[in-house]
């Protein structure tokens, strides 16, 4: 079966030149990566986060780039049956097709000719970023701060998942709009719950907007909710662009994907330059996970200090005062942005140091040289406990991360002694939650501590 | 706690000389309706169906019409709490007071003043009937057909509930539109459904229509998904309204109010002047209810005969099959119309009767008093079994029935031996299942079977 | 040659009863009124203002009512072929013709079975000026004050219409809207002119609303520019209408019409209850128009007294200082408006009294009764003068007029000896000024001042 | 005086990087052209069409890019005061300042970076001019063919003025959309014309498209009814612009820049390759006109033959049937389109050989070389008479002509002396007939035919 579909939005105005290009580099290296985000999107609603297991079970099916005189044709081959109704491709999912050939082939034919992109200059990976979400048409100018970055665990419980709605229908009745990882659990949840907010508060133009990466989007596959998708090259410039885009950020409960945010965000913030910044925080479960975040919460202080959980409020078990607390700050955002002259649309003057940016490639040698003891400054420590947790991440969900770990083991993660018994302290608790991966599969940990 | 509320959509443009007039009805008998609707609206969200319950929680709630120099405000007394967020009340429940204000007072003030509406001519309840939908702004030309009027119990079971999200997922996947009666259970879920398919295929205008009338409002109160709300002056008008703007009916299960509706639409789709009518029915409801409907099935044709159950198809535990079926009518609905030169915004080609248009109220002697033997014709068969059932409803939930009950105890219904034993057992059937009244209440029945 | 349209805007949602009801005013008195009125809209671009002219040269112009399942269409026979395209009528002359038939027909028909409008209660008057404009769609709320009144003479000298142009322009350029009687001259030149301000200032829904009345229509019919058409009854309620919907007032120009508007607008002001009112009044035209205007501010001053002149600023030569001036004042307006709690499309709070709204049959026996002496209040004396003017125009113009011209002869005016000859003198310059008819037709005085 | 403006359209979101880069390009030698193209643009309603003098009239005036936080502003120094309005610029000179610091400065900064465009590969041109389009919003998919470019001469009389005006308009009244090189004359009137067009038939996104080249767009600058302007890099990208996005050609008297246009489309149609393409192309003038468009006739006869006359059609004095006949061609357009797989919104079948797409350069040295004898193939003769005209025009409007000339003469333009005399022919007409320079001003022509 195959089926050819036309191109919406950015992509529908294509040059002859652009096409072949196109048509060029999905004959390379890239098309791998191309078709298995193609079919990452196409393949919305299934239930499993191994990247394999969704590869094995569609192992026919291939997505060509076509040229046709007038444009670009995308032909599918035995694409799966449940992205369409009654023959006719979601347009929802359609959209998010041409996202994926925008952002993995078109962004890369863009790049490579502008050949303009320093990695090493911190600035040029800021531009970087910032071209993506542009030509994705994900920055909107004047519209007043109101874009709320949710992140939490794609495995969470039922009760959790039912907390995050709340929360989003709360943020929604407040006009707020959302952004998340866009895979499921605490991603899909925030949307969900907005979009019936917004729907009695007849918010016409309510955004949800999906930040992924290549290799987390099969495990956590765009849900068609998400009308702004966007696909940014490595795991740092998607964490980059979830900061720069934001007004305020929630962490909902998760395994070690959200850890490695928190980390990663603190260690920002807690940067002299980023002192007058202004950006909520807030920590929120059900009634239920207090213990949870009192867990973090102390992980934090004994690691990073106190001034670093001043950076964060924990607000458990109240969805509406989670809102309320958000809606009340952006007020202060708007100001904060005034004052200095940045946009509302993307915040500039954020300090995001280098080795921020920098991709931590998760090899076993890479892991085993982290420099994980308390003689450093706390900013340092938040950047090396991040990549920590990137790399279980890697193990658990990510395709070449599991081959890595069936190839040569687990990681081994050393440190200092007493930091080591609070991480593993830390993910014990996240597999007897069950936080590591979906529900339904036993947990083979990649990791393991190892004191100096 | 007092607030005060401007007006939204037609309503914020009324002269001194209607504000006055406004002002002056809600100070006679007609107020307590109004109230009464208000409250209904906002009190939306409760989880009971009983009208004095409703009713004796906010004894203290009050609503008036204020005039200001530019035009009318509403004060609101001791609101429900849950109608506001941080202060300011939920946009669409604010529309909806306006409804409300609309077609239970204004609506009022111009027919009075009118004074050609003569009821006992049927163009003229039909031109009143269009009125009121094209006042309230729920005609729209220049699209095609697609607004699916959905049927069914506001008490149904979980599982049923899921089933009528599914299949409103499916049809607003197919773009199609919902139309209910705007209370919970199968009015809701289907809207609900519809918002998500709506969702994922970029519909930005999906409509959602709440067709109610005074006295079934606070029972089944509009949910704020709707998104347009009209009160029609009564139960026949609303049934001719629906009728009047559906290109589609599904039928859920569903209790009697259900069986009225489904009487309703089979004696009037019977009249001959309406064989070239194209008008597609669905029975449907999960695979459980495959025994529910062969009960209904074997009842219609006892009653009606063969040519009644022609009419519609009865479709079980196949979602998707529904909405394509509904989908695929909708080109012949459009032919049709085409070549009668109707519009497809409301069907005046159908016949309706005048005995179908007329009010049946719900008293001991006209229920004593019904026809319900066999000796007549089909249609009129029908429009006697549906003001029987319309009886039994009224005896359930509506304020007034419900004090007709306890004053005097249950209707007494009599009539042809055979009938009155497949009435019997239908009803029964309802008890046994829970259809009758929520989950939770225990049903004391309002009827009485006789037998001649 | 016979052709059918279909309605577009309101008139595209009527039901069967209206359509019958429509179809039987057509076919009674007002019939020769509504197919006056359309044939004027259909005949844009001729260069004439005499109505009998139009009238005979298409003596086998018709126009029916038809009724169809779906709705009302419009059946023209013989009409002006300048009307079409191609053989499809001009949109905006069709949208301009449902105006008509809104108007004329459809409005009687509410007004008739309506019947609570009492037109000797100054508040029923007022919601009729108001019923009429809304159901127009010509009062639009949630906008900042904007709307300029501007009249002047439909027969003008090219540097004076060029001069109106001009003016336009710049209100254009700044933003603001445009509301004439809508016929030729000083009615068309705004208009033109601030469509090409708007275009520059990128202004995508500038209003051109055009207000105008039965006897008048043919002799000033609407330009296809007017976006929004509005027929009042009678030219008292026109008058209301211009005053309660401008937020400013410009006058060009122009002969008796013109003076009619000022001493309406003057005896209007100068009531005592209207001295809170904040409505900036420009009397403005080319270098050349000094004179004129300077003789005008003499008669006032010598009548109505200094207070009278206050109430108006005179502009001469200075389009860009007009429109300044008007922009300048629109913070007022809108600081009034606030402060009195007022509407801003519509100005409740303005006091016009009973006999202002009146109309003025402006036959022999009426004219001759006018009282015009000087002991009488200065609002009252305003009053008369301007049923003097009225009367004039009629004469000019008018079809009844010109044809009790035609019985009787001039119509005769007296009054006070200082008086009449100052208006004798005014009436003079008019006349020499070519400002009573149309360039190329000479003219014949319909009226002859007799003094005491 | 100064003033700093905000940027509009495309142009409000640039990275820090990218305004540094146009910070940096503006210090440059591009800085000079980008400051005049911006007076250029401000000078709006300017009655010469010397550059020179334009430049000499403005010297203190200046235009600086400058860097906010947020994203670019400019900072204008001395601006002509005409372009303000009670101290605001007018949006329309906004929007078009921001248009040419998008083509003159960004799209440089763009193409050198991006170091892809081979100037010697045809498809690489085409790529080039497809992408400046697109950038600038001028291309719009979805929308069937009506896009008409309209040729003419800057310097016109009045009553081609005024045809030109008309022949707009009636274009307008057909929903057809104008494109034109945006000067005043013939590149103004049918813009004008077709505003009111639009208007009458509520055309509500009528575009006025103008494509220009920074060594014309002093002469001849963008008027502000323009409301998409593209400034193509040279003359010869901006005729394959006008072709490309063109369903339709009028051309209009003009002079020699008319003539060079013509030449240029006459060329390409010649070519074997376009023979199955579908463009009507119309000459059009007022009655008086019929013999200037006879001696053009009677020239392209006789250098191109009588194929070369049957690409064009010659109507005169006839507006509305030069627009009934583009409306008609508009089917025909679409189904050749549509048969060819090619869009709507960009020619892309079209084919142009590189010869037409080199940029010509009016040096003394290249007119003398041009080859202008007959024994070479009528597309190559149709070249270099463009070329020939080309420089014509140089030395009489465009700044480094008029210089070329000043320093060494008129050009020397030889060749087959048949050939010769019928181009001194034509040049001597277009000379008597006014048409080499804006009236008032007396012409000194800048080449000489020397004949071999």
């Amino acid at each position: 079966m195959a089926i050819e579909i036309n191109p919406i939005g950015s992509m529908d105005l294509l040059s002859q030149l652009e096409v072949d290009k196109l048509k060029q580099s999905s004959n390379k290296a890239l098309y791998k990566l191309y078709r298995n985000c193609s079919l990452a999107v196409l393949n919305v609603g299934s239930h499993t986060d191994n990247s394999d297991e969704i590869y094995n079970q569609f192992k026919d099916f291939d997505i060509n780039v076509v040229r046709r005189e007038r444009g670009v044709k995308l032909r599918l081959i035995n694409p799966p049956e449940h992205a369409f109704v009654d023959g006719e491709l979601i347009i929802g999912i359609q959209e998010l097709l041409f996202d994926v050939l925008r952002d993995i082939l078109y962004t890369g034919v863009r790049t490579t000719e502008l050949g303009i992109i320093n990695l090493s200059d911190s600035t040029h990976i800021t531009h970087y970023v910032f071209d993506i979400l542009r030509n994705a048409g994900a920055l909107q100018t004047h519209k007043d701060p109101n874009m709320i970055v949710c992140w939490g665990g794609h495995s969470i419980r039922e009760h959790e998942y039912q907390y995050t709605k709340d929360v989003g229908y709360q943020l929604g009745l407040r006009g707020l709009n959302i952004c998340t990882g866009c895979g499921p659990g605490a991603m899909k949840g925030p949307m969900k719950g907005a979009t019936i907010g917004h729907l009695k508060q007849r918010v016409k133009h309510g955004r949800y907007l999906g930040l992924t990466e290549p290799s987390i989007i099969a495990a956590e596959p765009p849900n068609p909710i998400v009308n702004e998708l966007v696909i940014l090259p490595d795991i740092e410039k998607r964490l980059e662009a979830f900061l720069r885009v934001s007004h305020g950020i929630i962490i909902f409960p998760g395994g070690a994907g959200t850890a490695e945010e928190l980390l990663y965000l603190l260690g920002i913030m807690l940067n002299k330059e980023n002192s007058t910044q202004c950006l909520p925080i807030v920590l929120t479960g059900p009634a239920e996970s207090a213990e949870y975040f009192r867990e973090i919460d102390n992980f934090i202080k004994a690691t990073l200090g106190a001034k670093a959980t001043s950076l964060y409020k924990i607000i458990v078990g109240d969805p509406a005062g989670v809102a309320k607390y958000m809606k009340d700050s952006m007020v202060e955002v708007r100001a904060n942005r005034k004052l200095s002259g940045d946009a509302y649309h993307f915040n500039w003057s954020l300090k995001i140091e280098h080795n921020f940016q920098q991709p931590f490639e998760p090899t076993h040698d890479n892991v085993a040289a982290l420099d994980l003891h308390l003689n450093q400054s706390t900013a340092e420590l938040a950047a090396n406990l991040r990549r920590t947790f990137s790399a279980i991440v890697a193990g658990n969900v990510k395709a070449e991360g599991i081959e890595q770990i069936k190839k040569h083991g687990p990681f081994k993660i050393n440190g200092d002694k007493n930091l080591m018994s609070r991480i593993d302290k830390l993910l014990q608790a996240y597999v007897e939650q069950g936080r590591m991966k979906l529900p339904g599969t036993k947990y083979e940990p990649c990791y393991q501590i190892v004191q100096d």
